[in-house]
């Protein structure tokens, strides 16, 4: 059995404003993470046997970002706002169904 | 088809030498984390449809750790050294078989 369910990991690299290539946080995605993660504690959906949300580093999909992964599907998606990670909490991580319309 | 055919999250989190709780990066996680993405760069073996290293914040298996994991399969390892993390290398990353005796 797999010790977590699913597992999130959202990018919260960092190039900084002046970088050519852009990067997730500058689009706040350690703030989307720890969003994610309040959520899904509340819903009581933290922990093992269930969901695990963690930030990473660059995934390097970095022009199609701000980007999340949710294993073990590996599913990739983008995301604009708390609206999209709520969408892809609700029906990905707590019940199984990819959001098709924010995949990448 | 998978982005990264196999995708390595190494946990760096650091507590801090005064914490009661263990953390992987007290073992120097961030540095084998290094060792590995440049191994797997140095094999050719980094890139889309080949396999991605990251560094990902606490995985909360600590007291097991220093840990990553590996997915799409899920697998979750412990090791000591450069000598275990060549073997998950050699053997999962570029081959496919698990290392057993480094699994948690």
């Amino acid at each position: 059995m797999a010790y977590y369910e699913r597992h999130i990991f959202f990018c919260i690299n960092d190039r900084g404003p002046d970088s050519e290539r852009p990067s997730c946080n500058m689009c706040g995605s350690a703030e989307i993470r720890d969003y994610a993660k309040k959520k899904i504690k509340e819903l009581g959906m933290s922990g093992q046997g269930k969901v695990r949300v963690n930030q990473a580093g660059c995934l390097d999909r970095c022009e199609e970002g701000p980007i999340c992964v949710v294993y073990p599907e590996g599913t990739w998606y983008t995301y604009v706002d708390e609206t999209d990670v709520d969408e892809i909490i609700d029906s990905h991580l707590v019940n199984g169904k990819a959001v098709e319309r924010l995949k990448i």
